[in-house]
């Protein structure tokens, strides 16, 4: 198809898709002479890939061609896999976390993946929030890490082993994407029916 | 104390003091003459919640003045008041989300706070979720909805009662922004946790 028709089908207005296409966070389509190029399937998916990147994941154009670039050339192992698609899922954090969280957390009995993209991740949230005054007690960590393995058991999908490396990467990044902020509302409707009958019942 | 003063205690430049003091996000100091004023310690607290929000919250100017502007009138209701956290703090979404997303959760017996931001926010990530070819099952949302059912109890502290509207309206928009980011790593160190499990005996 034409750059226009990947426009329609997309949703993209032309000047996007050039952008992007510069940006190299969409391949480029089959030339078809000086002026012309040729676009299909695999053009229509990126650019929705693209799209979800950014509208849903509120990933900087940076990060999406990190994320593209990995989808390129994907890991072999399922486990490194995961750690990639966490990579590029990452907050923008300044440093290693301070040893003294990296400690409590192994010491808490949570898994310890030293220096994975997801470890490093918590240590660095919750130096954070101890740093703003907020320290988060074992035990509260402790049963929210009990929660979120419920939450990510449905994440972890047997199928996953029987799809290709692009395939159970790009499953992977945009899983999390999509899904993190259904997963983060959950949390706020759950504070409210909670604190409607804690809170609700005595007045105010 | 002056405003350099205030500077050195919060580690925040002069230049961006004043950008605040301008756009309204930080009070005025109490005038000492036409070119001086004088600050306290609701301005060093105030400014480290703005950059609180700013740099884990990562909301935007305009956010961050919303939140201020409910912290200096805050409503009275405990229940009202969580859902001003949750206003605040919403991603921002376009329109309202479709009914049949919203008949949706009722009848899988999620609450009904009909026309909540908690369940509107809800709704909105399920649509774009599914918009973007991703749906959750029934299965899976009332099961997460259990898991963020255990993350909310340790949200929903009984302290929470006995404080000023002011600071229990802080003490929920401030504890979801530090948190989430530690809610969602959490996530992602038990993906990591399940796929080891799952997929590296099998080799891969």
């Amino acid at each position: 198809m034409r750059i226009s028709e990947l426009a329609d089908t997309t949703g993209v207005t032309i000047a996007t898709l050039k952008y992007y296409l510069r940006e190299g966070l969409l391949h480029p389509g089959r030339s078809q002479g000086a002026t012309r190029a040729d676009y299909d399937e695999t053009h229509v998916e990126r650019v929705r890939l693209v799209r979800t990147l950014i509208d849903v994941g509120r990933l900087s154009i940076e990060r999406v061609r990190e994320v593209v670039t990995a989808l390129d050339v994907p890991p072999e192992s399922r486990h490194l896999l995961l750690g990639t698609a966490h990579d590029v899922l990452r907050q923008s954090a300044s440093g290693p976390p301070p040893e003294a969280v990296v400690a409590r957390i192994t010491s808490l009995g949570l898994p310890d993946c030293a220096g994975s993209p997801a470890s490093t991740q918590l240590a660095q949230a919750l130096a954070a929030a101890e740093a703003a005054g907020w320290p988060i007690s074992d035990a509260t960590l402790t049963s929210w890490y009990a929660a979120m393995t419920r939450v990510a058991d449905a994440d972890v999908v047997p199928e996953l082993a029987a799809m290709s490396p692009g395939d159970a990467l790009h499953h992977a990044i945009i899983g999390n994407v999509l899904t993190d902020p259904v997963v983060i509302a959950l949390r706020r409707v759950a504070q409210e029916a909670l604190s409607a009958r804690r809170f609700e019942a005595g007045g105010s």
